[in-house]
């Protein structure tokens, strides 16, 4: 029986409730399809580092990379800057691991309420990539004339060929794998000066080479716009670090709720651990209520056993998944659905979902 | 009489198109309340540049700033690079012009079929301040190693103290101005590590000074997906140049279509002609039929007026707009409402309503 060891670290707020049911719906799973998890559980959070000064301890890399893949909760903590906790944190973890693809589904799943008017399951069901390791998220820069009237910050964006490339590839080759040859850019080169006109120029570049392949490039204002207008004519979307950010809240948001979508951290190369975390934050309006939607970092789970190679045991997670979110009333949804469920009885809907 | 000198600039694409009816419009709300405009017609427009390397002539500045006020309509042009033609005239007029606020109404007027399911005019109602001269707009910056494998790009956003607070107490008073003291920010503290939590920082100071005014400050990922879920719950949304230049996109598509929407670059110290202009770009895959929406110019137009100071003639195209929206059936409809009209019928309903 094949074991897999996953480093568990659950993190903040709502972060801590989703664990279990994911790793009940996990346990689950292995049963069914003989295979088995070794769980490494880490209490790292901004707790440890209003107690510490740290985030994760000083051997914390090198802790998480002898597991096959981390399941991350949420990390954020009201009284913890954001950029303290999640520099800290998860994005180190996504650099040094070199996790340079984000994935992210979009999706309307059977009987989620969507805000956009007559689009059924189907509709809305497109993938974005976004760059992970480098663009917009940057700690180069800092504050000048502090503490002046002349003050200020300046911040810095980095793109290199080598990560440009790398992601627009990924892009490509998924939507080939997909079978949906289609992938459409997010760009700003009509306002950023430098970094997106050279994105431009290395996305044409790879469309070159991948003839079969449709392409389209939208400046991310008027994509933002088209999301709404026109979700069903997407497959895949490429973008930025920020763009891809911005467009995979987007997404989620456009079928119902943020709280069911996963986000898979990947290294293609398997060099390192990928990382599967739900797209919701910490939650700190909800958290310690036991409401929150446990579905997200299910289905994060899933893609995790998706990476694994295990596709029959990441499907079989989707579709409990889809047959309670398909379920009518009240019984099984979390208020953020407009039910009355608990994060423990919406997870255990899904684990008596799979037996079936 | 009072009479006003305007500074029109079609530019390109449907810019062409959409000039004429809101001319039309505003010379017979001239009529109706008095007031006359005197017309420089400049065809700066990526064909000049095409044909002289330069998007407007060497005094072209000089010569904008001999007018009370700029109405634009559109540019970007398939053959010349986006940041070629916007960095040759439309950013450079926002910035020595000091028009530092650029004001976007997201309003879903009636009759317009709005994406967002169960949402009526009154739903979607509120205003973005975006800031527009400074920020991630920038040309600092450039590319490294060059044609290598090691290349790559660098781009600088800068955020000053001075374009920081006067952006965001901009906001505050407009919401005070308004009787809706409510403002949101857009941030993302959490992974743009200098330049968002000076934002922040700037922000909390701000509000101090307005403690009648209710804030809340979201990141740009989940403010666009609470754009979609939630439109009913914002006032004034206040965004650095990038984020309020998606967020106004993003508000436009989801009010049903972004033809309609106008823009405003203002110098509110006047120390400067001001300049108007609709959201939308140059549209080249539909220039030249004749089908282009004028309402976004129109209503363009209209907030020209309105920072003129003819309050009642602003509000008066605002009205018959409103009108000829509401108006069933296909016959004053552009097609990206769903109708048959051309530019030139649409346009005409607007001056006929004005008679009204
Ligand atoms: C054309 C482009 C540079 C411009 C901008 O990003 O400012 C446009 O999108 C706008 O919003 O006015
Ligand atoms: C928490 C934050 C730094 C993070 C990001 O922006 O990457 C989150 O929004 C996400 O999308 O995973």
């Amino acid at each position: 029986m094949t074991t897999y060891k996953i480093a568990v670290i659950p993190g903040d707020g709502i972060g801590k409730e989703v664990m279990a049911p994911a790793l009940k719906v996990l346990d689950r799973v292995g049963e069914l399809c003989g295979i088995s998890f070794g769980y490494s559980h880490f209490d790292w959070s901004c707790e440890t580092w209003l107690a510490t000064g740290s985030m994760m301890p000083a051997d914390g890399m090198d802790r998480l990379s002898q597991h096959d893949a981390i399941l991350l909760g949420a990390v954020g903590y009201p009284t913890v800057p954001d950029h303290i906790s999640l520099w800290g944190m998860l994005i180190p973890i996504r650099r040094d691991f070199d996790q340079y693809v984000n994935l992210r589904p979009v999706r309307l799943l059977p009987g989620v309420p969507c805000p956009l008017a007559g689009r059924e399951p189907g509709d809305i069901d497109f993938w974005i990539v976004r760059e992970n390791t480098e663009g917009e998220y940057s700690q180069i820069g800092g504050r000048f004339a502090e503490g002046s009237e002349a003050e200020g910050v300046v911040q810095t964006s980095v793109f290199t060929r080598r990560g440009t490339d790398r992601i627009i590839r990924y892009a490509f080759e998924l939507a080939r794998k997909l079978g949906r040859p289609h992938v459409s850019s997010a760009t700003k080169s009509n306002g950023l000066f430098h970094s997106m006109p050279y994105w431009d120029e290395r996305f044409s570049a790879m469309a070159a080479a991948y003839p079969d392949v449709r392409t389209d490039s939208h400046h991310i204002d008027i994509l933002a716009a088209r999301f709404v207008m026109h979700p069903d004519r997407f497959d895949v979307v490429v973008g930025s670090n920020l763009f891809g950010d911005i467009l995979s809240d987007l997404g989620p948001g456009m079928t119902g709720t943020i709280a069911i979508a996963p986000s898979a951290n990947i290294n293609p190369e398997k060099k390192f651990p990928s990382m599967f975390e739900p797209v919701h934050g910490s939650a700190p309006d909800i958290a310690g209520q036991g409401i929150a939607n446990p579905i997200g970092q299910i289905w994060a789970a899933s893609m995790m056993l998706d990476h694994l190679g295990e596709p029959e045991a990441a499907a079989m997670i989707l579709r409990a998944i889809e047959q309670v979110t398909a379920t009518p009333g009240v019984a099984l949804r979390t208020p953020d659905m407009g039910g009355t469920a608990s994060t423990t009885t919406c997870g255990d809907a899904v684990v008596a979902a799979l037996e079936q």
